[in-house]
């Protein structure tokens, strides 16, 4: 459907079963909202607005009411999803990837997946990511957010037996190449059957665990 | 377990639900069977090794009977798991990856998935995938097996709700980079929640969709 | 001819068929309009003015009347060619790459190429650009637009048999590397004889489009 | 159509007005004699195998006559198309950009169209270049074959109106970066308007100049 | 000389015949003053502070008057050499490459050179260096300033026989990698016997062409 | 000391407490005789030749008898130091980092530290480098050998408190970029104080382990 | 420990022997101010925090008093260690390198590590750092601060037989790609023995230098 | 003059004073020989093949008698230019930059510069260069050829006042990134007024001097 500005896919959810998600950035707050309520309207599903700052978000939810603004994942959400009771642990190596994380865990949430984050277990002090493997293993599925040298999805990868998803982050300097190096590293993880997605993509792991909960009919 | 030129880890079948896999390049025949017999000896489970050529396999056979060597993935096998009731569809864009492929569908075979290969319908001929939305749809997850651009894990992505596993292939030449362009490529796919593993790797796709299928206890 | 602050070219017009195209960034309104001036004076064909903001563009037309400002596409034009009978499609893959778009579409129109801009049809869902075959195959000649992985060229350049110009958009983030990707795998498509420019150079699409009007006398 | 090694596209002639090329590299003489002796029976244009060496072709030719293979070029030929009136020039910067000026000519020679080669003009003699501009001119189309630091597609493309697609070559060492270099400065000419295809490319630059001649019907 | 924030070395000028420039971005006014009046104190020669903005000048020269700041280059000189006979031509491709070519004449001029400046002779219209080529020819050591693809270094050094500096500026977008394209394709020039100094180096292409000066004694 | 083909450093010992070590590659069996010779001659200490074939090492040998050959290390030495009372811990990630460590360990040796082979405890199986931890306590200094994403030294960095020498390998493929992802993750590792040195260069750290026993007289 | 927004390792200085140091970036000062309190609370030891401007520094100073803010290495300290008898030389290239230079001699001071800085004895001027030879030869050890090309490291590492760290800084511009061609450069230098940190990381030759002093017990 | 298989440039020579040098690699024997054959013919200067290897050069010789092969530099030359006065110094780091040495000293020599080369005096032994000084201080220029960091040409060039031309050579492993990393650390260098040719490329720098001896007339 074209709305002037873009051209919204109302069929996605009908078609593949994901809901269609909305990038924030570079549209103004009008223009989300004119998305946002189309897809309200001939949607039935959960609706998500990714990448939002607060300023932006309050003039949409001014306009398209009845979402909720969440601070630290920057995302809007209307209608989230009913519990699919399907867990997802996500876990951190440092502070500084908790907004990576906190994207990751919202969105996830939003779509129906229970979510528990395990915050600050990187390699390092590496009894912290041990203290937590009952839990990992609890999960059906775990997110691994780090920045640096990303070495804490490979040890995470070693403890599970449930889908790893790998997420890069900017975080770090010089040599980390603004994420490209835990990528890398990533991508060669000695742990076997790891997967991996783009830099900082906290959005692109909860839709990648989102599809594990999907199967052929 | 040091058996002298290895250290082989015969845990992780017990405390990871993971088969411990060979990797060849690198050992010698003599050394592969000696590793491959500790596992057969102290594990229950298949045991794998990969990316062995036919002379080497034909030698290590002839020291550890029994198992199995599928020469277009140049992967060895002993006692390959039944099947678990989960199907993989592994899909091509251009002949060229035909190793690759093979290699994941071998792989997950002997892990005890089901595997059908889907071949050459690289999206210049649009018509090619499309003619098999159907037989993707019908797979539980969707390997894809792409080099050059790599262009075929997002048309596929955003044809099946399943998880999509994408493994750039070193396919081409010039700008292709070895495989750099189609690895960066499937990680900015437009189609959300695509994930990716190394350049190469069907071994690391075939593990990846190996753990889909391990859920929590 | 030598103005003190340029070297303006004025003989390309009449040497190569092709008009001088002033580049914008980096040079003062004053400078804009001075060269402009010397264009008009000397030359017979249009003007053109690419990557202007909106003050620096009204500051020129206020010396320099006749023109006018396209705000999409930061273009100013004076006397724009007469239509030439040969037809542009401008396909994008998301909104995001629409400022680019802009810019192709209206230097190519302000050069007497007539044009259609299809928005928003990337290939996460393939039926969108399926939908408009028939628009792409009655252009003489197609213009892609894409960031992230840039999969669309490689899609339409199999839907169609008029040249295909490929423009990568830095439209992404983390593995997009600010265009780089999207620029590789379009030089890398595994759809034959795709040619492509620079990032984010709608410009230089447009110009390549009207080179494809002119022949051997 | 599936022959057991390779998925046929015999449907591109008909759909999009390109003739299917086989890309040597990887494939078998058997393999490249069946995909040939589908494409002559089903299709009736031109048929072509790039980058196959002597050997290869002379087994081809012998299981499938009536072809004519190319020795610079690398190209196997069959059918080759009747001349279209469209003539392409094709400079080279240097001798070692032989080559793939070579398969740039043939390829394009067998689909219809008119070639010239313009040898060894690199810009370090610009008097060189200088001395062909009335052939350059008199060209539908120019083709720019150079490794190194690629200038002379820049200096070609101020000279003549008409489109020029720039083919990089991995002439050169060190900072040349096999093609990288090349590639890079080409796509960031200073002349306005020129398209550029894969480093070593000249397959891809001969298609796209034989797309030139396809139009809106 | 240790003068607190500094170590002045005040022994380059009789050491090594060359003057101690002083690089201004990150000293505060007050140090620059400082540093400078040691110079002009302990030596004879001429005094250069490179890169300093009109406001920081202004204090400087406030605190030690007797110099004299360009604004184009962004430089302040003391003393500035006599002239030696011997002539530099500074070329640039286009008009966002002049501050570089006016740091590199004025620092040459500083230190006694004769300098030229030729504009916008960018090849995309090779005329207009042919018709330099008379003057480019009467220089002692040809300074060549080009951002994008830098093709004109290797169009100079083909048209003269005596030296040539390269320095590729960060002119350009995209693909243009910030001046690491025009760098390779200095470095990779056709043209033998071209050197090449850092991206934007104005400061460093001068001292080259000083050096040029220098003999055995 | 010039001795046709090579200066020899015969100073290093004295001046620097260093011994003067041979790089094998790109030299004749007879030129590493030569220099050998030399060295025993005017020095006193430790004389080594790295990467070093068998064959060459014979030929060696043969002329300057009295030298032993480590063929895992690939390396030559004559009068190996008295153990001086440093223990030194080489720990590896995989089997294939091996003749890395056995360059390390070799190297270390025959300049009088005691070494000890910690072999394959990479992060994937975490439980063992935990269970080592006791002798990586023990060691004055650990170097961890490890390709693929270099994980390990960040979790021994973690584990002890002494210096920890990182070699990256070029263990791996795809986008192990021959070391570089290493090299990388472990610059940005999480684990403070960790110091890296090049790709494959155990003799880097042998002689980094060796500098730690010099201190101020 | 769990404090909410950090979960703080108290456990590091028994269990390593290193102190945990506080990364100042995106911490909030009240943050800071909480995390440094609980580790002043349970550890005995020094407790630092790194990259904190003075703003930031002043607002956590206010809330717990007792510690030394150092503006020059943007450090905040609390409890500094005694000094262990241990001399580091911190020696720079240029004055541009003296904040990350201020940062290891800051950060080791504080650990009980007595420093030393050597200023500007970049080799371009080889006399400067061959007149600090003796106070180099004194230290137990070098950390060498330099951007650009990072020759220092080299020399440096040449003249002393003690441990070398090296730090490449970001300074310098165009080739200098942001620090790394200096990490580049002191990975490959000829002085055998030397090893690297991440780019600025004076923090992390710091703490390298620190774990010389700790010994096997 | 075009002899069918390359296009001689016989003006060069008369041109712009430089002769004509052939690139051998890519080259058959028969193909040098006649065009070795055409410039002796019809120029009067030196006539020069580089990069080849002995087996062709004697067959070359055999056709085209008179000439001189160097094996160390592996170059043909015929008639050898007169001495012009001029002092080239090629002074390098280490053993293995030795071939790329006798390049430029030979290809020197021939355009009738007197040549020295200065062997081995690598930067981690720096009273080596030093004790060289009045040999490099009495050449007119002095080409500098360093592998892996390419410290050598920072210290040379802040101890001549004379022309100072790097040679970056791909000597090294690992981050030595086949020359690219001296490459880039030579553009850096902190000395300033050096300037740098292609990694490897004597010839490049032998040119360079050359140009050195021509002035304006």
């Amino acid at each position: 459907m074209d709305i002037g500005y873009a051209r919204v896919d109302l069929d996605r959810e009908r078609r593949q079963g994901l809901p269609e998600i909305v990038y924030g950035p570079g549209k103004q707050a009008g223009e989300i909202a004119g998305i946002v309520k189309v897809l309200l309207d001939r949607n039935d599903g959960p609706v998500l607005v990714t990448r939002v700052g607060p300023d932006t978000a309050g003039q949409v939810l001014a306009v398209v009411p009845g979402g909720r603004y969440d601070d630290a994942a920057r995302l809007l959400v209307w209608r989230p999803a009913l519990l699919l009771g399907f867990g997802v642990a996500v876990v951190t190596a440092g502070t500084a990837d908790g907004p990576v994380a906190a994207e990751a865990a919202a969105v996830a949430n939003a779509l129906g997946l229970e979510t528990t984050v395990i915050r600050d277990v990187g390699v390092a002090g590496i009894h912290r990511v041990l203290a937590e493997v009952e839990r990992l293993r609890e999960a059906d599925c775990v997110i691994v957010v780090a920045g640096m040298e990303g070495a804490l999805a490979s040890v995470v990868g070693g403890l599970v037996e449930t889908p790893v998803i790998a997420v890069p982050t900017s975080v770090g300097y010089g040599a980390a190449l603004e994420g490209v190096t835990a990528l890398l590293a990533m991508l060669t993880s000695c742990a076997a059957g790891i997967t991996v997605v783009n830099i900082d993509s906290g959005f692109g792991a909860a839709l990648a665990a989102y599809r594990l909960t999907r199967r052929r009919p």
